[in-house]
């Protein structure tokens, strides 16, 4: 097995996470949580969404999340945007770097932003377009890359076909999203081949769920072709929309500690990163979904606890 | 990534996962999981122990389980036994296979059973001796192959030398247990590096446990090195005794799902073992530690929950 000598992690808790949390959260956690997880050491924390308060009113507070940060410098905080108007925001914000998102299948798509995949290309594309001029950088993420709640199985080559698409619209990376977290090991590797004939592997993301626990080894799949960012949520913030009571976006400790383990740099401090997790759960009352922050608190002495 | 065309799962929930469970388990739900793990399509179900029910009162029913399962023909039914007197037991009640255990660390040998090493080695030595004379298939057990709670790091040449002796004593298969998870899939690699070199990989099992979340991605490390046995237990029965409230086992759903997404063959019906997990689950009244397990009853149409 191969893998690289540095990893990117790209924590997405306070969004992506927060945005599929049930319980209502402050800004002030909001941004203490933020600030802890650079503190850690990561140089990616995705921050917010300038999306619709109808739509996705965890994330109302986008602005104010943006304003009260203090921002470490060397450190990206994307936003995701919908659209020109999220752009707006965003720059407003004074945000340097945005996030656009399209499915890798049709009925995902249709579903949840009601058109088909190519319309929402277009749609992003004037978004990108006057991001880049402004001098943003603009990530892209794919969702459902290894299956889809609604339709099954996703072929490779849609995902390959939506990434090109990104990448050409300027995303210096494209995150390819298992949403559903059904993904093994030999699918993330057959799909990461095909992928990788239209977008070099430097500019590919893997973001994994652990739904079905299989995270980590999609992970290590991945690092054996060359894929060295990885998107991940702190104490597995974030849940599984599609399956009550599921696991979600794969934890950031349980990431971080394979990484560790293999001797991989990523910058970022185990223990500082957990207590980051703890301190977010507890905030929240939430179970902390990171098997490594509840084995480290397992181990904290009595004391100390 | 290399891994087997086929791969065994040695089931260990029924004796290592309910062990360690502190709610009282019926016999009668112990035969019940044991004849459903069967039916499921695992080939190995390790049902008891024959030790003494004042150390494990949990496992005081051992000769009524092994007289009440019924048998399914090429299925086999390993029972732990620590000492002549278990064997005894075992013999007893019909058990065709038995398992022995010692440590790879020295400080956990005698926290755990007052004995160097060497010494527990030379007590099991005439244990595995009496029981290939009666026809008996030995499999050996040593823990804390990749941390001990107690001394830390382990040397991979301290378990190469436990598990030449016990492969020497005739045991067919050397079980390799990371009991506390703390190991990666780069440590998973070095050790079985060294301890390959003693017995051959053929005849050596991965026994990992997902403390730390890194049970698969041990397992496809260790496969990609050619070992093709593993143990698991169903929905994660077991917890970690050293990290109270952390995870223990590596649940067999989350393995086999790994598995069949790898083409792997093993004869085990995913459905008819999640189904198994579930029942367990609410007999004893826990929480399926078994991400699989969760993921698939969250899908189950409302109206068949």
């Amino acid at each position: 097995m191969r893998h690289p000598a540095k990893v990117r992690i790209v924590e997405v808790g306070p969004r992506d996470g927060l945005q599929n949390e049930a319980r209502p959260v402050s800004t002030d956690v909001k941004v203490a949580l933020i600030e802890r997880l650079a503190h850690a050491g990561l140089p990616v924390v995705e921050a917010t969404s300038f999306v619709s308060p109808k739509w996705v009113p965890q994330m109302a507070d986008a602005a104010e999340v943006m304003a009260r940060i203090r921002r470490k410098p060397g450190v990206s905080y994307p936003v995701l945007v919908p659209n020109m108007r999220g752009l707006e925001g965003a720059v407003a914000a004074g945000a340097e770097e945005v996030a656009v998102f399209a499915a890798a299948s049709e009925a995902f798509s249709r579903r949840n932003i009601n058109c088909s995949i190519d319309e929402s290309l277009d749609r992003f594309a004037p978004v990108c377009e006057v991001a880049l001029a402004k001098g943003l950088r603009v990530r892209g993420y794919i969702s459902v890359v290894l299956g889809c709640p609604y339709q099954g199985e996703v072929a490779p080559s849609a995902v390959a076909h939506v990434a090109r698409r990104l990448s050409g619209m300027g995303c210096y990376e494209v995150s390819l999203g298992d949403t559903i977290g059904v993904g093994t090991a030999g699918k993330t590797q057959r799909m990461l081949e095909v992928v990788a004939r239209e977008v070099p592997v430097e500019r590919l993301a893997g973001h994994f769920h652990d739904t079905y626990g299989q995270a980590l080894a999609n992970i290590l799949a991945a690092m054996d072709l060359g894929v060295a960012t990885f998107d991940s949520s702190v104490a597995g913030l974030g849940g599984c929309p599609y399956a009550p009571g599921a696991t979600g976006n794969v934890a950031t400790e349980d990431v971080l500690y394979l990484l560790d383990g293999l001797g991989i740099e990523t910058g970022v401090d185990l223990p500082l990163l957990a207590e980051a997790g703890r301190f977010v759960c507890e905030a929240i009352g939430r179970a902390n979904a990171s098997r490594v922050g509840r084995a480290l608190m397992a181990r904290r002495p009595v004391d100390a606890a």
